[in-house]
């Protein structure tokens, strides 16, 4: 019923290096544990007395419009968590309105993915691996595959320490995975490239990994069409901020002109109306549905996907929002206590 | 002996899903563990060597002398705990002294306990779920049954998101609710529908489940007799403050025009007082009742109000204030650290 | 060897009435841990290269010279935790050049006291019980009697409410207490009342019981001869604040006029020293003294004072400071995270 | 894997005296875990989309280059840990590129430690024992015998209480210790003390256990070649601010003068980021190194420090700063949360 219960059944179905891989993080898991406890750090504070028989959750993300503002985060491997995979999930996602967004490290190409479900709203996660050249070729090919728009992850320049991964290696059967080749991350990628890639790129380029102001502006006068503040689940840097705790200081630099979004702990619907009062556009769900697809393929995703909407659509009422869109710094409060 | 015992030996006695149902709070229980915690933030700085010899803990409330300023809250299917239900628990009011409030969602109709306990100071705890008009009609019935004021309850709606309802379903028996008839939720409630219910109602209205001034003042300008500062025990919107985190500043914006009351978390003698210090005039107090029902039926209810009665008696005395009237601001500190 | 091995010891050894009795607080005993807590809260600051070779933990209390600044708090029935009683603690204390201070609610008598342990230095606390008349004539017993000072406890006007004692009725035999008669607290004391104990006193009078600096203000306006800061070792009132978090306001405005003590949670030396720092002359040590009693009696109690004293010593060597007297708030940091 | 890891099976492998002596600190310990707590306080704060495919850890210390801001603290009687002791451990330091710092509780003399491991970068931990004059003799003997610098301790007037210890006395074969003979610690020491010592020593001098930034600057007054910020592990003094909470003010008062370094609590690879962006020139590392010594000799403490300088160079990469020498105080955080 719960995000806990899910995230138990889904512990008890999957391998222990698939779990490890999926559900930890680096270093002592400071920030890993601090991306869900920092969105309870911020209280809803709710106005009573509103009508809201009619609640709307619709937002428009890069200028189109979306039922809602929850994106299926890019995750890397998911046939590891069911046989239906990236497939399975992106169905899932679109039966529940929400973009899908494909990691560079899937077990399904994009081609294959843009086949299987058409008609979903797709996304593409881009590493940067082979170097420039190679990645305006995928930006290219992900163009003409139809997915709208891409997240450049600029947060792994190397891998983070891992210890539960180093605990128990995982080495996803290679078949598996057809995208991860290229060698290792571009560790020299900077701002120049982005520009470069931006210039290049058929759909709009979002730039992933954002913790800092000053980068969020810097990723908008280099023509990004937004950022995603994220810590990457908590998976690269321990002890960074949690994403609650810098978006609505990267937001107020950024969110009038280019869409932000975020990632990171996002467990329940309060958790989606938190998000949106610090000036999130929209976030991307992502260990959750893995947790459904572990434990119910495309069915669990979708329960989870839906049970998340459902309880964004209930915060909204109970706030006194019928608008999504008004949601605002006014309906919270920070705690110190929690 | 203690709260703590009281609910664990109420426990023992109820059934899983009756244990959910009374028990439970919405999403992660964050506001429902908040509003206990809430009052210990608080801590109480006491005087000494004042006469307190005679302790007065009276108040008035709606301009009417009370004893005391405890009051049972509203909950709903009492029958579900003890076979007297709502008969037993305004029994065991009436013998502490302390006014009733009965829940539109009762398994006893309002006549029916007017006739029980014509005596006992009993309250209407309002629903508005059949339009105002039937909203209308039930204002008049209970003022002619002698329900002394009315709580309209704002904060409901929808329903709140209950993982262990969802968990443990509970279906009481049809035939112990006579009221809860009347569809869904009216979710279009606005404060114009306020101005109408207060000047179609007989008695005092009072709007519960405020948790911001700036409604506080609203209900007031609507003709409110007062506010109860309410997260509905922590049931409906999860994470949105402690009531105790909120009543200070709601009490500086309308305790001078209308009665303030408050409810949620309240255990022991110290929080009965504390809510007086941050300007409450009244405290509403559900679970901690409904379990002394539940374990020893009218007995065990009224043990469990004379208790809480005795403490706050003894706390006055102890925080040199023989007077309730008397208990501000000065006699408390905010802690960081509890 | 620690404080909390001592506890564990002593918990072994006494029936559990007489545990819960002693070792009990009121409510739930938020205040009781937080007395302990509150002494941490505060980090010590030492400075380093300062010629420690010689340490003097002297003071003077009352104008006269006391080898270090502990006192042995008065604590009721000690015959309960140890046959030896007060005498056994009292020879404790005098072998360790602690100062005792008998309670009203002994299970020895003044006079009884005083001939087995003639040359400990010897203080009374007082329980106003039989009047204003009656407290005059033990205040002059006591004098005759050899006690130097008496502590007049103020925080008592009625008894708290101690779940662990309403859980574990204890019932001392009566041949056990020999003062405790004399009825209920008198709850009418005032200033008044102090202010006329105060002027038929033989020996200094210091109230104990204060948590606001009002209220030592208005002590010391009345001619007491000092104050003890203190919450009756959380036993009274629960929720109030821990004394280590009073001790410095109370300490700004009165311990320049009159001698300024404290007790509550008090477990190592460096509680001790943050107590100097914070502006106390001497700190009164309880509940470890009776579980030393009670392990070991005589030999344990002064075990436990002796290893308290050597703390002492040793923190004032490593904080850089050779003499008590010269600890000042300079010596300690607040923090924020303990 | 983890340094938990390491701990753990250390505690497995040492018998409890040794366990209780390596491992164990002051009083409650308080500090002790505070230590490792203090680092995690601080956030870091990462930029992104910087070329950082060569990241550089090196630094300059004492006017020298280091390949990295790592050095093994000096810790006592490392042939308890394991057979190898100091010449294991520091055969693994050199082997990592860390200097070794030899303590004067050693079980290997300073002359057999530098016949044994000549290349290794050797520094000298000096306790004063016998007198200023004997003092002076080792100054001149380490300094013949190669050793780089010599950390004067002078956080050690008394020994510290430590529970652990007392409850599992652990005295070491006398034929492992060859230096700690020469008496009780020098409890007279003082500021001119250090400027004769600095006056009659052919190496640097640094002082170390400063957590004052006074004391800092009388230590520059004096000619100290720098100071390291320790409360020695928490160790001496309980309840002392954890040298994360006074690194940066200590650092803003002299690090423009001379090297700061720091110990205590460093157990990860962002823990030494944080402390070069406090302020840090270099860090000590020690029971982490002491536990690999004691799981695998020689090979088991290289590992640890080889562990420590990769996750050094991930975070280095991962927070956009390719030399250490460029982090700042810009890259951190405070939280008030963790």
């Amino acid at each position: 019923v719960s995000p806990a219960d899910w995230e138990a059944a889904a512990r008890q179905r999957l391998e222990p290096p698939a779990w490890a891989y999926y559900a930890g993080g680096a270093g002592d898991e400071v920030t890993l544990a601090d991306n869900v406890a920092g969105w309870r750090r911020w209280a809803l504070r709710p106005r009573v007395l509103v009508d809201v028989s009619r609640v709307d959750p619709a937002t428009t993300l890069l200028g189109r419009p979306r039922p809602h503002p929850v994106l299926v985060a890019p995750m890397a491997f998911q046939v590891g968590a069911h046989p239906s995979g990236e497939i399975g999930l992106a169905r899932a996602a679109g039966a529940a309105g929400a973009a899908y967004c494909l990691s560079t490290s899937a077990s399904t190409a994009p081609r294959d993915l843009a086949e299987a479900v058409p008609d979903v709203t797709r996304w593409f996660q881009l590493y940067i691996r082979g170097g420039i050249e190679g990645a305006l070729r995928t930006l290219t090919e992900v163009g003409e595959l139809g997915y709208e728009a891409v997240l450049l992850t600029v947060d792994f320049p190397v891998v983070g320490w891992r210890d539960r991964e180093r605990t128990h290696p995982w080495d996803p059967d290679p078949a598996l995975t057809t995208v991860a080749a290229g060698g290792a991350p571009l560790a020299a990628l900077d701002w120049r490239d982005l520009e470069t890639l931006v210039a290049g790129s058929p759909v709009p380029l979002l730039v992933k990994g954002v913790l800092d102001a000053r980068d969020a502006r810097l990723a908008v006068d280099c023509g990004a069409a937004g950022v995603v503040v994220s810590n990457h689940g908590g998976r690269q840097l321990d002890t960074v901020l949690a994403t609650a705790d810098v978006l609505q200081e990267i937001a107020a630099e950024v969110a009038g002109a280019v869409d932000v979004l975020v990632d990171g702990g996002v467990r329940r619907g309060t958790d989606v109306v938190v998000a949106l009062a610090l000036g999130a556009r929209a976030v991307l769900v992502g260990r959750p549905c893995l947790w459904g697809l572990a434990v119910g393929g495309q069915d669990g995703a979708r329960a989870v996907l839906e049970q998340l909407l459902a309880e964004t659509e209930a915060a909204l009422a109970l706030l006194g929002v019928p608008r999504a869109a008004d949601v605002g710094a006014d309906h919270v409060a920070r705690t110190a206590w929690r």
